[in-house]
């Protein structure tokens, strides 16, 4: 960036313009293996006309633009292979309404997940999805995150019913309306959500909002092999019991989660559940989600109790923390193929096979109930991937494409997915590349992700 | 169509290439107001590779190509106002695999709804989207349909999993996946349902399927206000009650269905529900149920008896023809609006006064879960629209987007909507422009549609 670009950056936002490098280096994140890039500078937006103002400008001058958030991302979206300007849309954290017959919130882009459920207490509402982290809605519009209950309450791609769209050229974009639904057009509202700021930026989304249930239902089931918790969890969803969670940990998982959160588990793979029910429908599903446990020789423990729930779902956050305590001195490389449920279980299988012949160490967690699961493959600090990590994580991708699957099922593509996208879209991916070129031809909005 | 394009595709397609008049007669339909306009010829397809076969042909000569199924749009979808070639899906009916496990079943475009569900029979599993008439599958993805039962099971927008669909050029494009969820990369998938043909054609359907519930409710439910049924359908969705289907009808909706259905109903507002519970949740259901309903003054009986239940929603499907028996000689112009469910009492009772001030006959009925309702308004036939009737058209699509909803929730764009795409969508029309330009550059898929 020239020293006239700079100056006429300072004047425009004044001390909401950074180019410090401690500061820059604040906004890159990538995945192991892939350099971390800074940004040139950073716009810290207050209102949708700052974010107008800092994409025409960055238009006009050829400059590219990486809209952030949480910065929570992991796949590297927000990090800045390319230089240009990072818009932090952080401080846009108004939430400006709630709907309560149309259980909906409008609200800036920064909000995170859980300010906007602090904000909901008391209306019988929640905003469902949860990706783990307190990420900021308008990061998780922009990456189709999901998390733990999409089983029940939907991905992001379900959830965001509006949107207002800063485009490449500055024009706004209302896309989807208010109404629960639409046949009024092409649905851009869908292809915005998960094209990661490739398209446009998000300055307000109005998402969906669910009522929270009268119990929640919490517990652990433990399981002789990976395979009869799959089915367990296949006959659940077919009974269509009000399943909200149900988490699949394998062995190594489990002994991690134990060790760093004192669960005192058997050393068997889990699922971790929770149902959503009234007092009235209770006893009867908790009798039949007992019936499928037991069918495949598990144990089941359901609990409402609120402080036992909130140590569950406590330790399924900190797994991440746990693995890296558990292989210490290691940092994690995350996975996350998401296959149909059919084949679900054949596919940890083979990948538990593959981890035990490659020596590797990668505990797995899993949103069994979307078919989704995680590995970390745990590298000593400082080591490169080997051909031997290079070799599983191919082997890995093309398990999920084999069995019908995707190769994120939640993280997104950033940088770290990139070299997938051909293989997994085939002529598919041309139509992305063509809606791209056609809504930003100069490639300056977050530029080197996804393609 | 000139004499060697005709030659060419007779050879082509043989007995399969239809350009005798009354055969291409059939394939043309509009709503009253714009003109029938029968395609230059119909090419049946048998398999994918005739669809990529016509589409290529049509690329190279520049021909318009329209896709059909069963033909039971209704804005226009299928008529041809360019000329050009209708290509019937309507044979393309396999179902080529059912997934229990999955919950999915992978078709054909022209398998229509009732089709599927008579294969599923046995595997306790059914195909939700019920739009009433018994359209193809494909129709129903390229249109976005939904119906009575999408308050609880979602529309075609969240019901088709993956799909392939035959681009302008012929290639294939694989969209979407066999896996619940994906964050990989642009959403294709979304883009394609509710496209109306204009950017490719399906030859190849992967759709969700339901758990079919243990017990069905069904009843009606009469209430003395429009505002007071809005009023307990709000919250009926607010107690995540079960509630499969919450259908409107006005008074004068219920007078047209009494002499036609000989339902015996009270002359006021009624709803027309559906629950869908297992026999343990029953109980505590219909209490919560009927709390509602008394809290606004309804009465309401609720039963599980399928002929009750089949004589119920055979009269809600057969509303159509009650308002055509109703107004004797008269043909109805049908209207689609949806708006947020905040608004939908104001919305409606707005739109009856309208009613009465222009005198026109206008029974409603609406699937009021969604806040959309349909209006039938009744012309003499031969009548053409008389600028009383284009006023109140432009009066509720006004109204509509006034209280953010939109011009159409499940009917489409077809031609019969395309001058309300500007006022309902702005700056978002030209990206719908540049997209469509960008995968179909020279307009050659169901031209003169939608934009």
């Amino acid at each position: 960036m020239n020293i006239s670009v700079i100056e006429k950056l300072q004047e425009k936002f004044g001390d909401h313009f950074h180019t410090e490098p401690t500061f820059r280096e604040q906004y890159c994140q990538a995945p192991t293996g892939i350099t971390l890039s800074p940004p040139d500078g950073v716009v810290i937006v207050r209102n949708e006309q700052d974010i107008v103002d800092i994409v025409t400008f960055c238009s006009v001058e050829g400059l590219p633009m990486i809209p952030s958030g949480a910065r929570t991302s992991i796949e590297g979206q927000i990090n800045a292979p390319q230089g240009g300007i990072c818009i932090d849309c952080s401080e846009m954290n108004a939430i400006t309404d709630i709907s309560i017959e149309d259980m909906t919130a409008t609200i800036q882009p920064g909000v995170t997940r859980e300010q906007l459920n602090e904000a909901l207490r008391g209306t019988g509402l929640f905003f469902s999805v949860d990706p783990g982290a307190n990420a900021s809605i308008g990061g998780m519009a922009a990456t189709r995150a999901s998390g733990t209950n999409s089983v029940r309450y939907g991905t992001m791609a379900t959830n965001v019913r509006a949107a207002r769209l800063v485009m490449v050229d500055g024009s706004i974009a209302n896309i989807g309306s208010r109404a629960v639904k639409s046949a009024m057009g092409l649905d851009l509202l869908s292809l915005a959500v998960g094209s990661e700021g490739t398209l446009g930026i998000f300055s307000e989304l109005t998402v969906k909002l669910h009522p929270l249930p009268e119990v929640i239902l919490s517990g652990v089931c433990a399981f002789d092999s990976v395979e009869n918790a799959v089915r367990a969890v296949t006959d659940t969803l077919k009974s269509a019991l009000p399943i909200a969670r149900i988490e699949l940990l394998n062995v190594s998982a489990v002994r991690a989660c134990n060790a760093y959160s004192k669960l005192g588990l058997s050393e068997k793979p889990h699922l971790f559940v929770e149902l959503h029910v009234n007092s009235l429908s209770m006893p009867g599903n908790i009798a039949l989600f007992e019936e499928h446990v037991h069918r495949y020789g598990g144990e089941v423990q359901l609990s409402s109790h609120p402080e036992e729930r909130e140590a569950l779902w406590v330790a399924r956050h900190d797994a991440w923390w746990a693995f890296h305590a558990f292989y210490e001195g290691c940092q994690g490389i995350p996975t996350d193929i998401c296959v149909p449920l059919s084949c679900l279980s054949a596919c940890i299988s083979a990948t538990e096979t593959d981890i035990a012949n490659t020596g590797l160490k990668a505990p797995l967690i899993g949103h069994v109930g979307d078919g989704n699961f995680h590995l970390l493959l745990m590298l000593r600090e400082g080591e490169e991937e080997t051909p031997v990590i290079q070799g599983f994580l191919s082997r890995l991708a093309e398990r999920a494409l084999s069995y019908g699957g995707t190769i994120s099922g939640e993280h997104g593509v950033g940088q770290g997915k990139i070299k997938w996208m051909p293989v997994q879209h085939g002529a598919a991916l041309h139509l992305m590349k063509a809606i791209k070129s056609a809504l930003d031809p100069h490639n300056i909005m977050n530029p080197a992700k996804m393609y």
